[in-house]
């Protein structure tokens, strides 16, 4: 009998320690992200402000998350290496700018001819997304989850019209990453340009075309003002961003910690998305509106359907690089092409419906 | 001296309360839901499920909310009353139907022709969506908010095929409110019927044609095994369920389970958009694998046209109701005009960039 008393007061005591573990520690917790941005860049900044925010008020001050522009930690693009060492706690940043360190990181962000921003959150949440993106940074003690969707983006700014897929031949265009390889192969000449030399350098014709996001964040570049050609996208149709955790540092969170930092994160991602939506729509209205020479159109057909073929050729040739790539491309390809028949007759049909006359 | 240091306790004091205020205040708070659907309805039920797991985990328990369903209160549209009355905390519905009790709150789930998911969200969240609302629902002690959404829902079920105007000359079809109401502008006898009688009045031919939801509800329904037409939608381009919140016990809340509440809500909704476009790419791939006769279709260009026309006439009889009502359709008409640009040049042109051959 007295063994058993011991065991039911070291269960007690159990039972009562696990539900202190779960909840507020008396400890305040103080995290430090960083983010590939500059200060006050907009939209994508207001992304990890309004994580930080989010975490502080559901968690009443007991994690304060303080974020460093890429103006204060130097190296917008080592927050990979930064979320890894531990050096901080969280970062935001792009899943394909890791792609020098892994390739597999490459298709977390958006593939070329990829699903739209609604097919991708599906996949991510419910088809299976999530699981393969912890298979590929698990390894790095790294959690990744989604940062925040910019929507469909712009094909880019061209001084000159692109009647046939002979006008790519020998193409300047700053297009990075795997885009830029696709290019590659129908003769152009993709560079890289740093975001501060990018109007110069198209002024100077140094480059002929470049792409950044859309109108939400285009207008303020000024690339309307000296390239009067702007077509649709087709290289990144729902560029996800990344906030990164590193494991160790969650893993000494309380649980509901770790739960109003997912949560918040997870709301903060699609809110993004909402926020990238609006903006966009309100800086096309003012691009249309005050410089109506701008003309926006599509790539002729022909080239299209060359671009999309070259791209096919890529990802084949991804896909026998290692087993993981061809797992993570084929699942993309597979989950894409069943939702796609889903929006071609939800969406796409009910926008042609709406334009029936 | 001494008056300062009176004031410094009083101050130290005060602050020292109102962080108690803010935060765990040593109470646990058990809330009720009453939801519209029935016990295990799937998507819809899971957003309320997913709701007040986060919660309830997000607050280490000091909020549990539990969820009574139709089978339980009896009174599946009763869930405003319940609401206003504080009978139960919070419910799960869509405020389309509660238009009886106030005309402008039909506006808040979708209109016919009117914007998609994505658009929607963006006019909720940063287009001033949810000030109207707020507007609509303060002077009934209820705090409204997103609740999820289905996405576009299909067209419906017709036994015969739609080709002509004609053809909507004393069809028989069961789709309720507004959607009806254009329907009959152009001849249709439109019902409304209780979900369990649907297949047989379908089979029996008691009505020509029916609308649900979509591929990711309408298959455990079976129309698709007496209706072989299926026709893709114009009438509720993105139907948002609702969470409602009584006021008064939302301002007994803590400060921090506020935001947890309001945040948990905010992500459910955003999460079963998701699931819907997951489940209907899985629901549509098997509708067409196991009823290849199913044939999908879109009606004619000039029916759609009178459709649309019928819509437009309707909406401008309702602006003249009352000036809420107008303030209310020329802002949505507005922001979906300005947005709709967009959605054209982006995810749409993309699906004709990515089809071009």
């Amino acid at each position: 009998m007295k063994n058993i008393h011991v065991l039911k007061v070291f269960l007690i005591i159990s039972i009562g320690l696990s539900g202190w573990a779960n909840a507020d520690d008396g400890k305040k917790y103080t995290w430090r992200l960083a983010e590939t941005w500059g200060a006050n860049f907009p939209i994508f900044g207001d992304a990890t402000k309004n994580m930080a925010k989010m975490v502080n008020e559901m968690s009443n001050g007991r994690l304060t998350i303080r974020i460093d522009s890429s103006n204060k930690h130097k190296a917008a693009l080592g927050i990979f290496d930064f979320v890894k060492s531990g050096q901080y706690q969280m970062g935001h940043s792009a899943s394909y700018y890791w792609k020098g360190k892994d390739f597999n990181t490459m298709f977390f962000t958006t593939v070329p001819f990829g699903m739209t921003a609604p097919e991708q959150y599906a996949w991510f949440y419910y088809g299976g997304g999530m699981e393969l993106m912890k298979e590929t940074y698990d390894k790095y003690g790294i959690m990744s989850f989604p940062g925040g969707n910019t929507g469909n983006q712009m094909g880019g700014w061209f001084r000159k019209e692109i009647n046939s897929v002979e006008d790519l031949k020998g193409l300047k265009m700053r297009i990075p990453g795997f885009a830029g390889e696709v290019l590659a192969k129908l003769g152009a000449k993709p560079t890289n340009i740093p975001s501060g030399e990018l109007y110069t350098a198209l002024e100077r014709n140094t480059i002929d075309a470049l792409e950044w996001v859309g109108p939400s964040l285009d207008l303020r570049m000024g690339f309307h003002k000296i390239a009067p050609y702007y077509y649709t996208g087709w290289h990144e149709p729902a560029t996800e961003l990344q906030f990164m955790v590193n494991q160790k540092a969650y893993d000494t969170l309380p649980a509901d910690l770790q739960q109003i930092l997912t949560i918040a994160m997870k709301a903060a991602a699609y809110d993004m998305y909402a926020q990238s939506m609006h903006e966009s729509g309100v800086n096309l209205a003012k691009l249309q509106d005050e410089y109506p020479n701008v003309k926006i159109r599509s790539f002729p057909k022909d080239v299209m359907f060359a671009i999309r073929m070259a791209n096919a050729d890529l990802l084949h040739d991804f896909a026998k690089k290692d087993p993981q790539t061809k797992k993570i491309l084929n699942a993309i390809t597979d989950y894409q092409e069943q939702i796609r028949a889903w929006t071609n007759f939800s969406d796409r049909a009910y926008l042609d419906n709406f334009d029936a006359q």
